[in-house]
């Protein structure tokens, strides 16, 4: 979904959410001024779709660049990531290491606070339920920001990520740390 | 250990090996006219140097600047990244994909190739055992760079990954790929 809003309103808090993964990477912007939120931009990183012999560097590569332009261009103001589900599979956790490694890269390159939020922070925060399903996400990031049509899980995922920073910033206020971790 | 010598010789290729760890990366970088490889610059990253409270995204960006600096400062033609072993431990395998994305995405935002070894290919490389232990390593990296003394591990382990990349690119010669992937 494309909608560029470049003018950031005062007052108003520009977040970056990522959902990071190594073949999709999902980002989305919102600007909030505590008490409601708008979408500024989000879309996908598709790494899965370089040709099939590419390696890891070249993938991580597209998603640290890819991400460094939206940050340049959006100028966020502060990012939150979705923090990873350790899966029982090392492998699969390698991977999702290496994007994770990525996108947190194109954030703290340019000094932005990195927090990071469970899923199932996530889904308490957007739904109100830890145990939310995708369709659930989907349609209440849909209807907080405002949105008609569908979105893409994974940019639906970084948006909903990016709200959930929203809504905890509100809470901790002026005390927000450089750097938060935060795990339900 | 510090050693700059900037001027590059000709015919020469300057290589920078990264052992990445998310408490120590080790980095190394050499330089090899494929016959024979000297010694430039060697050094560890410590993030766990960093305050208790630090979180992954601070270590990452320690990580992610300062090999950046060395690539600013050193030019590396190629870089080469030990491959992960991969435990069973999938929380270490995934911090441990934190460390080596930062790693590779400071390559690669020059656009740097990058290749990776398996421990094992190096060993081979420079002990000629794959099984060789720690000190093996050490001895040979020291012999094989005209050093004296001693190194950290890591930095001795990323030396010891660009002096196989330079023993590899020998073999390849001009049909280097801008990727490449060794597994023993």
């Amino acid at each position: 979904m494309q909608n560029k809003i470049i003018a950031k309103k005062d007052n108003a808090i520009r977040i970056l959410g990522i959902d990071p993964g190594l073949q999709i990477t999902g980002f989305g912007v919102i600007e909030s001024d505590g008490r409601s939120s708008r979408y500024i931009h989000s879309g996908n990183i598709r790494a899965n779709s370089l040709k099939s012999d590419v390696g890891m560097p070249q993938k991580l590569g597209l998603i640290f660049r890819k991400l460094t332009e939206v940050v340049d261009e959006y100028q966020p103001d502060e990012v939150a990531v979705e923090e990873v589900f350790i899966s029982r599979n090392a492998s699969s956790s390698l991977k999702l290491g290496h994007a994770r490694g990525a996108a947190v890269c194109a954030a703290v390159q340019t000094h932005l606070p990195v927090s990071e939020y469970s899923a199932r922070s996530v889904k308490q925060a957007i739904v109100g339920n830890g145990a939310a399903n995708k369709e659930q996400i989907q349609h209440m990031v849909l209807r907080l920001l405002g949105l008609r049509g569908t979105l893409q899980a994974d940019e639906a995922d970084a948006l909903a990520v990016a709200l959930c920073h929203a809504h905890t910033s509100v809470l901790v206020g002026s005390q927000r740390a450089s750097y938060s971790r935060n795990v339900a």
